[in-house]
């Protein structure tokens, strides 16, 4: 099968932490990664300021020779595949001062896309003399098992089995471990950042891997949104909130317009209407895909909430929540719905002005996010599909088996929703934690929808939460910027200081029992 | 391949944690489990005066579905297998007081073994109302995957491919979670318990899965022993200093015997005279399977020097390396070396007089030992069969080639050495667990070779070690006996002081969070 063609694109089944293919986008406003990579290495202090191409140059790639299956020893669970790195020295204090490691445990894209939009790392390299690897996660961008032969890889359920969070975890521990040694820098404390998925995976991996980093910076990294943890309205009543908070009648023009959008459809001439009012290229039109198409943009934005202006899923300005209620509450569209919500919808679709029109079919992958429909058809069940009455999109409820459904026809496999806790717990998180592990910071920001499954509150005096009343999905790891406001240097100057802290205590010990 | 009979049966290759296969053994003298299990359950109280098949009636047996492959999602990694428990309710405080549930992580072997070598958990359920599980290893006993056919599962390298300790542990969390929601007691807090291979298992539970079990009880777990973290060498200076501590003359004999042994064989008629020396059955012998059954011999006694009789590996008397050295040092069979240690190799082959001839091509396997070989040449290699010049052995080297091209040959499949350390780590582990995880307690006694691989030091403050010079192999955890020397007796008060303290500090926290 075709991964992006899937024969069930609902957004409601699907959420994702990226906007993935299935959300369909305009076919002109993409941002697209310059191919190959320049061996030559910038100097990351003047990081800011470069263009995204320029971004592209902060590092240069290595492959490792990694085992396709850590856990099961059949010949064929031998096989290997080329796995990448993207890797920085220019700070690096070297092994023989046994200075720091900083590894960001790739998740679910193109590492390169992760590497340009994780400034924090480049920017505090050089105070703590770290050494930054950027790991990508097995069968995305250019890790891909089967002689990197996506078509094979990604061809049935039997080749993509491998692509689960262990075996991704157990890759990094074999990674890294085999790079230290490589350095001759196995006294090197390593430090593990991540955001979203890849905050999830930094997380866990402290908790499974402690021999092999000393602590974790787990952004945005909704851990607790498995089974009944966290409720599966959390997350569209946090998007509703982002919303209202900047107009009442904001959320009120949204959360009627779907109506409105489906009664217009039921019309004769009704989806030309609609084609017109957004403009819509030539292709297939109906109400169910034009409304995934302004959840996609409602949704994402929300996530995306920047205090400046931003490149991450698409380009869009500073506050651009804040941005489409004003379009929406903009007194010049008058009573015309569809007037407010094309131009909301512009804001994420279409903020640099070039796109003439937009097409709902796009299937393009520029972050070669695919692979997360497998996992969201194995092990990342995550229940968030749920609006309440109140909520800005339709009344709605999760249901498993409609997940599992569609997994079968497209996969023909059912998803293990009991996995995730079984292998990384969750439940009792600050009962199980209290008195076990240590050196986690999990940061949430309260605008992001995915912080209801975040950790929010100090577990223990060293398992710490920083939360950001104001803050978007992993906002805290984006490159700084003088624009940047006072709540989020002060979020990272905290993290500095407790990585800071990590990393002194590794020292001490180093020299106390060696 | 029959795994019982492999191309190379040289125990310095194959050092197994118990008296394997390939360890020659008496015709006559074995204990073999009774068949079938009663289902009527009789009193702990009074466990210590039980024979072994009356100990066989203390648990029902349950069965498991559990799934082949935790980590991979493949359809095949979906197929399913029933694994079997031991369960003991008879102290239970029940799910409505969140009693305890004690729970042993089964090793290399039939779980009914285990479960008669442990009275340490009858024991002590009553006082802690605890509910008693024994969980059984997949590929061993009962718990065989394809359908519990052993031929199958054992046929070869791509069936076994799912004997792994990762496997084994992800079965224990899936299991103890599902039991627990079974049985209404979500809350109810789990210690696990281990000896051994199985000891290791405990610990790395604990370090692998702490929202499954509040602590472990490591018992003889030698977590130490890979790559190289332990001395090849420590194991055999272990059984050196352990015949030594009893005779020098005792020692000296046992050292000298091995080039006579080899020159008697090398003479004309030599081989008949040690077939009679030795009581050797009417089969094949040579100087090298002689001296592997001696050496079998001497090792598993230092491993099980129990202060009281027992029958664990074969029916032994209290010290029996002891007995073995009184046998050396007897002075009626004066420079008569074969004499002697023919009267050595009785304590261990034949303290029971009954058997009349040894069958040294006996590849009998009571407890269902076998997939050991598996995991040795797969995962669990560990370097102890080095001897030094002092050794009471000959002196030899451990080599990694030689273990790996054996494995080539009996399975076609490489051994994956650093496996374990990047899994489960054990390099600079005073370090690593000084500020992370707690509530683990280490057991060893300083009599048994294993415990060179051991944790000997506390690390932290909860996760501690206890130390018994005159111990052996996870002594603490066998059924009491009104003869057990007050350090023993000590020992056990200690960790039941402790677990006792890690259930207390959980009611606590739980009175205190919900």
């Amino acid at each position: 099968m075709k991964i992006t063609k899937l024969k069930d694109s609902s957004i409601f089944l699907w959420f994702s932490f990226f906007c993935l293919l299935l959300s369909p986008s305009t076919s002109f406003a993409r941002t697209t990664l310059p191919a190959g990579f320049p061996s030559s290495l910038v100097s990351p202090e003047k990081l800011s300021s470069l263009s995204s191409s320029e971004k592209n140059q902060i590092y240069r790639t290595r492959y490792f020779t990694q085992i396709l299956d850590h856990f099961n020893f059949y010949p064929k669970s031998y096989h290997t595949f080329q796995q990448r790195y993207l890797i920085n020295d220019t700070h690096w204090g070297g092994a023989k001062s046994n200075a720091p490691i900083f590894v960001y445990t790739g998740n679910e894209g193109n590492i390169k896309w992760f590497a340009q939009n994780t400034g924090f790392l480049y920017e505090t390299a050089p105070h703590f003399k770290a050494l930054i690897v950027f790991i990508e996660h097995r069968f995305y961008g250019k890790s891909i098992p089967y002689g990197g032969n996506k078509e094979v890889a990604y061809s049935n359920a039997t080749t993509l089995g491998y692509l689960s969070s262990t075996q991704a975890l157990a890759d990094y521990a074999s990674l890294i471990i085999d790079l230290k040694k490589n350095l001759s820098a196995t006294d090197s404390p390593v430090v593990v950042v991540g955001g979203s998925y890849g905050g999830m995976l930094a997380a866990w991996f402290r908790l499974k891997y402690p021999h092999v980093t000393i602590g974790a910076l787990a952004s945005s990294a909704p851990i607790l949104n498995f089974e009944n943890i966290t409720s599966p309205y959390s997350f569209s009543n946090i998007v509703t909130q982002d919303f209202r908070s900047e107009s009442e009648n904001c959320y009120k023009v949204i959360k009627g317009s779907w109506e409105q959008i489906e009664s217009t459809a039921d019309e004769p001439g009704g989806l030309e209407l609609l084609r017109n009012s957004f403009k819509i290229c030539k292709n297939y039109i109906s109400a169910d895909d034009l409304e995934g198409w302004l959840r996609t943009a409602f949704t994402y934005t929300a996530m995306t909430d920047y205090p400046t202006p931003s490149n991450f899923l698409s380009p869009m300005p500073a506050f651009p929540v804040k941005q489409m209620c004003a379009a929406i509450d903009d007194p010049t569209t008058g009573n015309d719905t569809f007037k407010k919500l094309y131009g909301a919808a512009s804001v994420y679709y279409n903020y640099s002005g070039k796109a003439t029109c937009f097409d709902l079919d796009d299937d393009s992958d520029p972050h070669d996010l695919g692979g997360w429909f497998w996992q969201a058809c194995t092990e990342m069940i995550m229940p968030i599909g749920g609006n309440t009455e109140e909520s800005i999109f339709p009344a709605s409820e999760w249901k498993y088996k409609y997940r599992a459904a569609s997994c079968m026809r497209n996969f023909g496999i059912e998803p293990r929703p009991l996995w995730i806790t079984t292998e990384f717990g969750g439940h009792d998180i600050e009962r199980v934690l209290k008195r076990y592990g240590s050196n986690i910071i999990f940061f949430n920001g309260l605008r992001d929808p995915w912080s209801g499954g975040g950790v929010l509150k100090n577990i223990s005096k060293s398992i710490v939460a920083i939360v950001a009343k104001e803050g978007a999905h992993h906002v805290d790891l984006r490159f700084n910027n003088s624009e940047d406001p006072e709540w989020l240097k002060e979020v990272r100057k905290q993290e500095i200081n407790i990585i800071g802290n990590w990393i002194s205590q590794y020292y001490y010990d180093l020299a106390q029992l060696y």
